[in-house]
């Protein structure tokens, strides 16, 4: 008899249209490899030296303004600017360049290093969240895409401990959601309805993978996720775009997350390191267009797999071949849904 | 003037039929983000403690062979066995899983763990292509894909200082070959020969990304290159397969091998990790089709960005919307080209 939580199988990803190898028997591998740091140093609320703190000097001599909730400004580093010279075109098959402009934002969630979404009020994280809403309109009335994403934790390249997210707006749509653009428009022509429509309909039934819901937000472990503990932050009311949010959902969303990220530190009590970024409608020249078959929806990617300490490696099978995972989605939404709604440190 | 060593671009990787941003201003960009360890610590040649060292006993119970070349066993916690119960069909498009079987093997390079590529002997070298080269036969016959992959380091997840390799045979064939062998068809379908005869003849014509070269294999930086020094191993004589190879090409493809890590190395003096593996016409059920696409060839994926201890980070950016670079392949390819053919621990 089959059971998904003892045997080998493999998992189809509608949003990628590819597959995850899942091999739960692999669970009891013991790990004698590299051992990474854990985030347990305290950081200091002001440090005149970051340049991410209220009214530091930055590298390239600007002042970072004395703000009092959140604050963005343009990477010091971008790695897209807004003009350039264009790349000759070339009619050779494999010899393609392209034109990519774009801008890179730094934003600051809160004016204090040492605070964050689980030490923050509801009212601060609103914040967070109209000035995403903000940057989105702003910068998608002039870009094809919009990527809000954060690198929290060294382990995911994050250089500055300070509370923060980047903003990354570019005049072409990159890969990843020109996938789901399709595969979501493919379902959507199928079966006449927002494919993550359907599925956040059939979660909210089937409970096995939830972390947590609230009357706005739904959180899982995808049926088919790679990280260990990766999360789909879905929304119960359909929405297209992050700039569709109601008011309601809004204040449901700073407490869906607010509850996350506490549940991930909880687990193995640290500083849960993620990147992390939302996904929705295109914008730009496709403001206009009427993308039905997206949905808003943001996406946790956690490299942490049994302690603070011990990652998943994504390499050579997964990077040559295709994504593996021991660990079942069920087994993962299981760990988080049984863990604390309040952040470790809050509790002694 | 657009000069691609100095202003953004994209570029076309044809293999994946996506894109990757290149950003080589950011080259400037300072980094305090995290440092890693640097693998230089001597390791002995034996360890009666190490599950690969010949005669060792391992955490199954079994005692590695008294091996004096190569030595290939199946892994003590394999991710694919070799049988198991189907998963149950499903119509919901949704919640589509499917039958995964295979095998996992360890093949250790050498008997002795102090001894890498660069140290080896040529003869030792063939030695392991023989091996490679018989594994595929045996466990092609079986299966539809056979990934041959090494993590080198512990940065690359590998648990094990003992020069080693895995062999991961399936059922099925994995996400990146199965894009891998829809785009080599749809090119050869247009153009009529296959997309990496193709690109071999151009590199070497262009010469401005090859590393190296020698009468049978061109390692060059792929124009679409992700990692800041990663590389293809192409042939000059077309093959298909691993198994199709003859004995001169053998011998040189020992040579090229041994000079690249060699190169890599003497990068930043040390031992450079990587991820890499080979890729070939499908085997099992796809050994009597044609496979006129399919060019077999090598691929080394390293994360170290600037020095031994800093890597590029792929991350919040990367993992949500799009591969990004910033220093050019034609750059990187450049630097390996000067680097001695001779490992720097031997020139002492
Ligand atoms: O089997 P190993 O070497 O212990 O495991 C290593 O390589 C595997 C295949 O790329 C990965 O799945 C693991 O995450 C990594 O730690
Ligand atoms: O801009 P940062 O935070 O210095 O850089 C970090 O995030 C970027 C976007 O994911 C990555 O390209 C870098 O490798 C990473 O170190």
């Amino acid at each position: 008899m089959f059971d998904p939580n003892e045997h080998q199988h493999m998992r189809y990803n509608p949003l990628r249209d590819d597959w995850v190898l899942v091999s739960p028997h692999r669970m009891l591998r013991p790990w004698s490899g590299q051992v990474e740091g854990s985030a347990t140093e305290a950081v200091p609320p002001f440090d005149p030296d970051n340049p991410l703190c209220p009214g530091a000097k930055r590298a390239s001599g600007i002042t970072t303004p004395n703000y009092k909730s959140t604050c963005v400004f343009t990477n010091d580093f971008p790695a897209l600017l807004e003009e350039g010279p264009t790349p000759p075109q070339s009619d050779d098959p494999l010899f393609q360049s392209a034109p990519a402009l774009g801008t890179c934002k730094v934003m600051c969630f809160h004016p204090k290093s040492n605070i964050y979404l689980p030490t923050m009020t509801s009212d601060e994280i609103q914040e967070i969240i109209e000035e995403w809403i903000r940057q989105m309109k702003e910068l998608g009335a002039k870009y094809e895409w919009v990527q809000v994403f954060e690198n929290r934790g060294a382990m995911m390249g994050c250089s500055n401990p300070h509370p923060h997210c980047q903003i990354w707006a570019s005049s072409f749509m990159p890969n990843e959601p020109k996938l789901k653009d399709k595969t979501q428009l493919d379902y959507y022509q199928k079966h006449g309805r927002p494919m993550l429509e359907d599925y956040t309909e059939k979660e909210l039934q089937r409970k096995c993978r939830t972390v947590f819901s609230n009357e706005e937000w739904l959180i899982v472990v995808p049926y088919w996720a790679i990280w260990p503990f990766e999360t789909m932050v879905l929304p119960i009311r359909h929405v297209k775009r992050f700039t569709d949010l109601d008011s309601k959902q809004k204040i449901a969303l700073a407490a869906a997350m607010k509850v996350l990220v506490s549940k991930y530190d909880n687990l193995f009590k640290c500083s849960f390191p993620y990147s992390m970024g939302w996904h929705g409608a295109p914008t730009g020249s496709q403001l206009e267009m009427d993308c039905k078959h997206w949905t808003f929806h943001g996406s946790y990617l956690p490299p942490l797999l049994r302690s603070a300490t011990i990652k998943k490696f994504v390499v050579g099978y997964e990077l040559l071949a295709q994504s593996q995972r021991d660990l079942t989605p069920e087994k993962a939404a299981k760990m988080l849904r049984e863990q604390s709604e309040l952040h470790y440190t809050l509790t002694q």
